[in-house]
């Protein structure tokens, strides 16, 4: 018997409601690249959960090229984007960035979060001009991918000190299901709309085959997005397989249920670390949680189940990344509890 | 009741094999970026059927994709390719491929297809290096974008041009099943691996949901190609959903019967045309045809049926288009020849 | 002795004013990037040359560098640029253009210059959005490589169709003193500036050792310009170099004196050759001329001059290329129309 | 009267010698591009002096344009480029490097300079291959950007490191004169062929008018370099200029003069500094000096000589960076002495 992964939130197929969604489209002939009805239903109901009737919406694959399609649309070849040293486009997209043309700036954080100081600080050493970037773009990530969120104070925040300089601000929400849905959580998704200029609904990592939704709210950012979609190969000619799974997500909310649910298997998970006591790299509440365990007691949880050893913390301890989704049962959680307990 | 529509062969879903297999597999957990069982299973069963075991396979997810991740992986930045005008890259891609730095040359054709001739022509007149661009690989479409396929001495004279001046021979298959099939057709997969570099099967155009299965049969452009198709946001976090299609493609050859079902329907309309003694614009067949109908006619026929009218003949007559597919039924057929009959 | 060469307008120095104003100015301190007082006062010049006081003016180092800096400050991810197949960026710049993203579109012409009917070809077979790239500029040479010129007539025409169809109009001036000084000639400077909306005066070619002046009269255009210099490489620490040039050939007009020194010489080889019934490739005014020749005949004069051959007409006659340049003397030319009259 | 500027080593012409030569070759006829006898013996005194045959050297016309020509050269789309985070590249460039499609990796240092430690630290955080950029080449500058200098020990453990782990290691060579006749130096310019892959010999900062000779000696980095050249727009019709200019400044060594001129001038104002019990923001031993001064003692030497600012230290004081040059004379040095001896 396979053991039981907790490494990463797309280990399994999809929803199942997706499934009987296509069988039930499936011959039905539509249009093509994002023309078809189910793609325009799925605006539509969007549109309504974030009271926002004017944005554009693009249906798209994955993260990464969410990213590089966002910023590289934006960016005039001198412009570069402020993003967090953990930031998925500064990391982990092979340079996805920088080959459009784009400088991305890393800034060391303390959880994974901008704030305009951050972002200050790179105005400030970047006053030599023409020899050096301009910034125009500023990218968070909510959840981070360190497991943290933002506050609305501090989205706030960021969002005016944006305005006040000039500069957009984009949220890569690969992981926004389970922001909004964090029990500390206190933004709506009207905020996160009114308060960034673009961003985009993670599907990937919360119930869909593939997809991301990015929405831009910004009107000076709608123009002409349809021709970077396709240039960069993003443009799938059977656009209904993105519509089909947003609709289906975005129907009686069925998107937020399942962030929450992963929200909740790792906050499972979270309480009986802390009942024995034990550490945490950081103090996350979403679907990502960082125990620190000792050797033995990491290779104790992995004889039953998978997961990332994240960060070595000294000789004898490191922290591990467990990730819970929208298809983690409580079965499943019941087990590894009791594994904890015994720990 | 909506018009039945000949626009394109991606009009529907996908073939029930596939939605099946989708259900089957849904909640087993899975590697991501293409390390799943099911893509795995899927690379053995291409690599039997084209005889060739060392092939680097990849599935990504459509045809523009396919064409610049390819192609920018291959050239250096002073090297250019060489395309009909007809091709997909040259004209309907948004500039995907000088997008990534590089020039794309379009020469004029008869029907689609290059010849040791056409490329020779722009080997002769880009002979003032380092002023000029270096030719370096050759893009082919097969079927091609109007309909029509290589035959094998075609590509085995192309292939030995390629080999003696140093050039790269790319086979964009994006409806490469239809060719195979075709009822004029004298080459078999195994000729396309052996007389290509890197070619792709298309899935998106032959009953999958996306999906196209990247074959490097040339060592040198096997190296590191991963890092660009995560570079260039084409890597599927859930590559399981590219594995299974062309999994279930692959098995019992399902790829090849649905491609000749389509040309078969293409065939049969064209009969029907033929009977009545129209015109074409160019001789195929795949699954594309081309007659030449008058203005009333294209009237009458698009009453009950959608289609593109391809080209302007003169005041009174046009080419149309009509493209069949996997899951053009019989009954739609005969329909439609009815109509035909009628003219 | 060396033969005298007709292959190019830049195989000697300078004008002897420019090494003058080198040893005079050579240890007075000035700022560097184009900062100096030189290139200030040569802007001056320019800007009363042209009666256009709001222009941007910016000296760069040479004609590629000049057409990539503008293009691909224009443009847009998914824009394009339309240029004659003769065209120095559609052919002899080593894909430049692409390089920075772009395709360019070339189009057959019979002079080398484009009309609006050209351009409108183009749009024409464009218009499949987003599929297609979007047409933002088109290009244009005067003279052009060719050796034609633009009347004005031509240049009203093809502004206004720019205007009309949302489109910026630059000219590539590398050789604009020898059309703007041809005896055909009926533009001014002034006309170049309103009816463009950026062009360059090339030096290179006219008396300088290198450096173009990019006059940009477009407000739209002008924005950060400067970034792009620096990022292109082309941003010279002693910016002096390039003012000081350019101060000296704005001086008393010295810069059209040169240029048409270039044409006065070129037609008198022209008249050598019309006088003994010589055919042409083309009817050119400025430096330029294409005279066609049997084999016997260029072997003749091959003998104690340069030239390139640059077109077989047939087995036994081809074009040659004969430039003549600011340093061309009348003894040369005297001495070489001797031959002239020989064959 | 002007201030004399102490702000950097570009602000007067050239030596005397180069003009000279300028008015000696003025009229000569000379092939383009770097095809000039000029520049074919540059690069032959080039290479007799650093002993090494089979290099290829290339002339072009700055430190930017140097790097991005190389660096875009060498990497493929994946890879990366690893800097100190004081490197031109990095900060200085208006992100030239990306702007080509690559990552620059910057690193803190203490002084400018890169260890293997550096290099490896990346290394091991770039583990996770796709997803992460593949490092493959390695940016030193020497003299670097804060005026130390790299001694023989450190550049062979660097030369190493990079053999190892199958990394280029490419040397910005803008000021290699005053880092190879620094007191303490104990390169020569053939230590620097053999133990790095590719640098170059900077003369905008030494003399000359503009000019860097890019000297390749890893055979695989040659192939076809002059493509990049053009495309990039760095290919002067005139190449004589560059030519000319390198051969001046390599006859008898004047560039290894010239640059110990500007070193010895610099460690004169440093005596003078240090005698006087002034702090230094680093301690260096080129051209280029940064002695910490109060507000009111940088007051006082503003009066009669223009410097930068270079970093706040508190509230009272702050580091200046004074730059000397070949053009430095006696003279100037002695007054700014004798108005530091008064502070």
């Amino acid at each position: 018997m396979k053991k039981y992964s907790f490494k990463n939130d797309y280990s399994e197929g999809c929803h199942p409601n997706i499934l009987e969604a296509l069988i039930k489209t499936n011959l039905v002939q539509q249009n093509g690249y994002g023309y078809d009805e189910y793609s325009d239903q799925a605006r539509e109901l969007i549109k309504q959960k974030m009271n926002h009737q004017n944005a554009d919406i693009h249906f798209i694959s994955g993260g990464t090229q969410a990213n590089l399609l966002v910023i590289s649309s934006i960016l005039r070849p001198h412009e570069s984007v402020v993003s967090a040293e953990t930031g998925h486009i500064f990391t982990n997209e092979t340079g996805a960035i920088e080959a459009t043309g784009h400088k991305v700036h890393g800034l060391v954080t303390e959880d994974g979060k901008l704030t305009p100081e951050h972002i200050q600080s790179v105005l400030d050493t970047h006053t030599n001009k023409p020899h050096q970037v301009k910034q125009k773009l500023v990218y968070v990530s909510n959840s981070t991918e360190v497991g943290t969120i933002y506050i609305k104070k501090e989205l706030q925040e960021l969002s005016a000190f944006c305005k006040a300089n000039d500069l957009y601000l984009f949220m890569d929400g690969a992981r926004l299901g389970q922001a909004l849905t964090s029990e500390i959580n206190d933004l709506t998704l009207e905020d996160i709309a009114s308060l960034t200029d673009v961003f985009y609904l993670g599907g990937t990592k919360n119930g869909a085959l593939l997809g991301e939704a990015i929405i831009i709210t910004n009107d000076k950012l709608k123009e002409e997005f349809g021709f970077h979609i396709k240039q960069k190969g993003a443009m799938l000619a059977k656009g209904r397989l993105l519509g089909i799974q947003f609709l289906e997500l975005m129907k009686n909310d069925l998107y937020f249920d399942l962030a929450k649910h992963s929200n909740v298997q790792a906050m499972k998970i979270k309480s009986a670390f802390q009942n024995k006591g034990f550490q945490f790299l950081s103090d996350t509440f979403t679907n990502q949680i960082f125990p620190i365990l000792n050797n033995s007691q990491i290779e104790k949880l992995s004889e039953n189940f998978d997961f990332y050893i994240w960060k070595k913390i000294d000789e004898e301890n490191s922290a591990i990344r467990l990730i819970t989704s929208w298809a983690t049962s409580d079965e499943v959680v019941e087990e590894f509890i009791g594994e904890v307990s015994l720990l």
